[in-house]
């Protein structure tokens, strides 16, 4: 949908909003934080999703040490005036990450337990703000953004914060970068926005489960909009997709199978068979590498009874 | 993988192959039309996916009046020393597709059938060679590719061409256009290889089951490998991707559900909301749009019990 001018039309105000205080769980009974007017903008500071466990010097047992609390969230804001059935305009306006960032898989979890039941980590130094270097001679491009936005559900009660949902939550959409504008269906009165969940980089499908997580400092601006009724997110990007990767050739492996789970998992196995094959990885970097770099396309999912599921590496990662 | 130049060692033969004769299944005893050495090119003319049956003047009913007979395939070829376990290396040097272009879909079929029962039937002029007009103000760019590109199976028998399977075949995968390098495993001696399906611009799901579909003169060159072992296809492009398409802001839709076909179906009917609620088409003319225009994405498969599946439309298309 077109962007409003609405916010221009009033003088609108800028918060800030620190993240010495956070919640773990949605959960519509928590007080809010902030209110704000339609048109204002919020400077967030969001913990990591790890809440800081992570340092410089951690290393892979440090996963299965952690205590996994659920997303720590900078919020809620409440909106004045929003009520349920309403959508909250959110432009992305700004979007700094922190100067560590980590990657790391656990037992049990993402798109390949059975392939990876060891912990790992990959940590990351962000300070270069354009790209990080994976290992020598392969750096991934930073392209940021917030894995979680979301709004207070209507339902009673704590609600984990991994699943996304009707009010958004953890999408993990990787095109919501700096420009894009996400429009999120309201649920309750005051909308009861929060956010957090930084990545630096993610492909689509964040195969591992986890991006290049990071801590974020987020500039957004809300509008209130009454004139479509959304029953799910959508969104707006600000400009071509993937504009810091999308710079020339890439290699794509493919699933092919009558289920699109299976057909995932086909072609993000060949695809880690094809990092290792041709570039020397351990099999580790790999899923850590596809997690962050890879991006899943459905490529048909019509021609029954097979779909086809592809995953796409740019190859400029390598310098190609 | 790399490109071999095995191709400009030797001296290689250009050949041509009519559709006068075509074949509508994989079948290995088929034989071959033609028999070509490793580094020969051959230039295809492709019947479209129609057979030929669709006209300037065809209507909706002329959907349900055809008889499907499968995708009329140009082929076999065979590659001399070709053997199972190699790799058929097909780069794909030109491709030129009709002056006529249809989408339809048909009832019972596609991503969403029970939504659209009815017969649908689109014809596109395709003549301009960067672009084809949806209807006043929507332009579509083609990105022409083969929707199949297979060789023979190495069960005996006959066996549909809809499905795509580890020899390829209908894969429907838009990045393979010109300049693009597709990897087929071989499971025959002489690999057998047909080509079909012209599309001239297909979104990423292909959801309404047919592109802009059209004849394609095809130039491909063909290069035996076994330097390397697949169980599936793979491919590498030749240069960014969408490179007609990703040029500015883009609109997505979501679907959040658990299960992938869900949140896909999710994803294209809102997306469908979307352009008829934003840009006034009917429900028919947006399932159709998508189909040749949308792409779809696997944001993440990790964050249980809910998957996101996105949708995504250049809104170029539109002039913006």
């Amino acid at each position: 949908m077109a962007q409003t001018g609405a916010s221009a039309a009033r003088s609108s105000a800028t918060h800030r909003l620190d993240c010495d205080v956070v919640h773990y769980r949605w959960d519509n009974s928590i007080p809010p934080r902030l209110e704000i007017e339609s048109g204002d903008t919020v400077v967030f500071e969001c913990r990591d999703a790890g809440d800081g466990w992570f340092s410089q010097s951690s290393t892979a047992e440090d996963v299965l040490r952690r205590v996994v609390k659920g997303h720590p969230l900078t919020g809620p804001v409440l909106v004045r005036g929003a009520r349920p059935g309403d959508v909250l305009q959110v432009e992305i306006l700004e979007l700094v990450p922190g100067e560590l960032g980590y990657t790391l898989f656990s037992p049990g979890r993402g798109l390949l337990p059975e392939d990876f039941p060891a912990p790992y980590l990959k940590l990351w130094d962000l300070r270069d703000g354009r790209s990080a270097e994976f290992k020598p001679g392969i750096r991934v491009p930073l392209e940021p953004f917030l894995g979680v936005m979301g709004v207070a559900l209507d339902e009673p009660g704590e609600h984990l914060t991994a699943p996304p949902r009707k009010n958004g939550g953890n999408m993990d959409v990787k095109q919501l970068t700096a420009g894009s504008t996400l429009y999120l269906p309201i649920w309750v009165d005051g909308a009861l926005f929060s956010t957090g969940d930084g990545h630096a980089a993610q492909g689509d499908g964040e195969v591992c489960i986890t991006a290049i997580e990071t801590r974020m400092q987020a500039t957004l601006r809300f509008t209130l909009r009454r004139d479509v009724r959304l029953e799910r997110p959508e969104l707006r990007t600000g400009g071509p997709l993937a504009a810091r990767t999308n710079l020339g050739p890439h290699y794509a492996t493919l699933g092919i199978e009558p289920d699109l789970m299976a057909a995932t998992k086909g072609a993000v196995r060949a695809m880690i068979g094809y990092l290792t094959r041709e570039h020397g990885l351990a099999r580790e970097e790999a899923y850590i590498l596809c997690s962050v770099a890879v991006d899943l396309k459905i490529s048909e999912v019509v021609d029954a009874p097979n779909w086809v599921v592809s995953a796409f590496l740019p190859l400029s990662i390598f310098g190609e």
